[in-house]
């Protein structure tokens, strides 16, 4: 498949990776074609990596993954552009952290989240919000974490989140870990994780662990 | 231990009949001394439980639990009074929801919490937050619940976190499920487990299921 990875950083450049092993054809979008950063991920990467703009990555992809930090993601997709993303699944990882104040906060939080304001201004993508509560180094490789553990997806397309579940099967997680939380208002509520994860990261001194939901039945 | 239960709904009898059990004295404090359910919860409890007003239950208490709903903790902690709160551990269960809007939110949220609203306005208080992220029947069974699962605790005062903790032990709670996340500013982080925990409610139709934080060490 032909995936675009909007961002450059941590998360972008580890599932574009994971992608490319998966034997994907990749072009990861920056704010520039010539992205330092960008380059050396696309040259190490081999022929089935490229790096472009915003615009450029998402006209490529058929699938395009929002791996932009959450303060950056409305204008990448807008760089991106609507026509490009219509009918196509857009992942969106991001989160909407603020690090701006004393403590890390969410700029939208309570009773809207980025997966929604993504989906409002983009009516016509079908945003599926998932990968947004772990570490991109788990993401991709969940055994980094031992026991069961637990993957969450949202959006409004069910045909988009079992596409999404199937890739998300092809990194490694079991398919029973992943639970479906309904439509994309779900992503209030797993943007709302962050600030527990980001308590534990402190409290472990690393990120390698996850959520899971122990459940009865 | 002489325990007061602040509040008569499903979490203030659970936690009451277990604290009877366990062998402790339990008042309950309700708006008002004859409240039904407190009067028939008392009467059904034995001669160790009784019923008062919430600065009756106070009082009483060497230990106050604050298991009443979230958007009436501040009203009944004024009710219960600094003076009977002063020194003693303040076992903080509520979360801020707000049933107000077309789907349930956080009254207090993202920069502040209710558990923070209640350490600044009762400084004397020792207050620990914990037990807010499950239900009432897993809060006293963790059993019906399989496998390991997590608990957490925040306060600003570690002797009170301990006596906290060994009183969750005597729960059945194993010591290794629960974790310390620091000071009463990780209540934040708890409370707004909220919105997934009532998003999964609803996804599994019912409420024996329960956090676990899975890690590699």
């Amino acid at each position: 498949m032909r995936i675009a990875v909007l961002g450059t950083g941590m998360v972008g450049r580890a599932i574009g990776t994971k992608l490319i092993e998966l034997g994907h054809e990749v072009r990861m979008g920056s704010r520039s074609a010539d992205h330092p950063g960008g380059l050396e991920w696309a040259a190490e990467s081999g022929a089935n990596a490229s790096l472009g703009t915003f615009a450029d990555a998402a006209d490529f992809g058929e699938v395009v993954v929002n791996a932009t930090g959450g303060a950056a993601s409305l204008a990448a997709l807008r760089a991106a552009g609507a026509p490009a993303l219509a009918g196509k699944i857009l992942i969106d990882i991001a989160n909407p952290l603020d690090f701006s104040g004393e403590s890390v906060t969410l700029s939208v939080v309570n009773t809207d989240s980025l997966g929604e304001q993504i989906q409002r201004e983009f009516p016509e993508a079908r945003v599926v919000k998932t990968l947004n509560t772990l570490n991109a180094s788990v993401m991709v490789d969940p055994s980094r974490v031992p026991g069961d553990h637990t993957l969450f997806v949202c959006g409004n397309d069910d045909k988009a989140k079992r596409t999404v579940t199937d890739l998300l099967v092809s990194f490694g997680w079991p398919s029973s870990g992943i639970i479906d939380l309904g439509d994309i208002s779900g992503a209030r509520s797993t943007e709302m994780l962050l600030p527990i994860w980001l308590r534990l990261l402190s409290t472990f001194g690393h990120s390698d662990f996850n959520f899971h939901i122990q459940r009865a039945r």
